[in-house]
């Protein structure tokens, strides 16, 4: 986050997380489970959000929201499955935040979903100060960042309740360990992995099966 | 960037760049040409750096900066060159300033330096705000963060003044399509290209032979 005004900075994060919770509120009376996934540029977010819908249809009803600094690349990927989606473009800001979701979800007939999937602004950094109010906060990481990513970043994995490495398919076609990964993850945020290949579907039954039908 | 109040915002962004242009001069003072490498995680910007001082060795005396949130890792990958390095942890920061630049020379014999390489935060939207001071500004991208994230985060690349495309040797792996990124540049943000593939040595030369010794 950028250097501000101790004060400031301390109302900025007690009015996101009041607006978060009456987000998370809003989404529990309507009984949708809300997902928040954050994650560095390229991780394979909005193809891991993809292949859940895929996996959930007809069986659950899926609203998205899709942030980015700029355009709409990610809103067209998910507008082709059908399904209701708000396209969140911050301009600047390097994160979502409370007040920008309880906007999109004004934009979602919130009675006619089940489930609904947030994909953050692509960063390792600011989507961890600010909650969003959802029941679930999830970080996608792609083994083509780097074996080191977790060391370098770790409050993002502290503050998630699960992580998804993503794009294992590349391990061996790079200097990455993936064991490494996950004994950094063991000692930094020991939290719930799944190791997927988004775009070969592997790995996204598994997600699913935590994530919606809490099955393990 | 975290919104922050108008004028107190202007306020960092002045005294930024005002810091900014003070490093500006200590270095051209010095006879120092410093480099920014911007770009997101995993993007390869350490590999670069590790490979440009492999191609300087014995020819130009390089110093660097290195900046992470939290850590060592890649500070330890420079200091096995014998260089000096200075390591920045911002804590929870997204981006290098000028302020921490500033202090950061001063742990830099710069009578002793030609070339400085400054490792900017992993991050594609926040360091683009904070001017540090070098004289050239570049960013780092990977074919493997996909091929939208020029038409994504283009302010970043419009204040570069060069462009390196890294790890080309996965586009055939990937979903990618290079000249997708190619062409999005030339229409958002037309400045210098280069293609490498940091691991393998590719490339790198003409990056050298541009930023260093002033060739095309």
């Amino acid at each position: 986050m950028h250097k501000i005004d101790i004060s400031m900075g301390k109302d900025l994060f007690e009015e996101n997380d009041k607006i978060a919770k009456e987000n998370n509120e809003l989404l529990k009376k309507k009984n949708i489970m809300a997902v928040d996934f954050m994650g560095s540029i390229g991780s394979g977010k909005t193809l891991v959000i993809e292949k859940i819908i895929e996996k959930l249809l007809g069986k659950k009803k899926v609203g998205v929201i899709v942030g980015d600094v700029t355009g709409d690349d990610d809103y067209k990927r998910i507008k082709k499955y059908n399904v209701p989606v708000v396209n969140i473009n911050t301009g600047k800001e390097c994160h979502l935040d409370a007040h920008l979701i309880e906007h999109a979800l004004e934009d979602i007939d919130l009675e006619n979903i089940d489930v609904l999937l947030v994909e953050n602004i692509g960063n390792l950094v600011c989507p961890a100060d600010f909650m969003l109010g959802c029941d679930k906060r999830g970080v996608v990481i792609s083994v083509t960042e780097g074996d080191d990513m977790v060391r370098k970043h770790p409050l993002i994995f502290q503050i998630s309740d699960f992580v998804v490495i993503n794009k294992i398919d590349l391990a061996e076609y790079m200097d990455v360990n993936v064991d490494k990964i996950l004994r950094d993850l063991e000692t930094i945020a020991p939290k719930k992995v799944f190791l997927t290949d988004a775009r070969h579907d592997k790995g996204i039954d598994e997600l699913v099966d935590w994530l919606i039908w809490k099955k393990n």
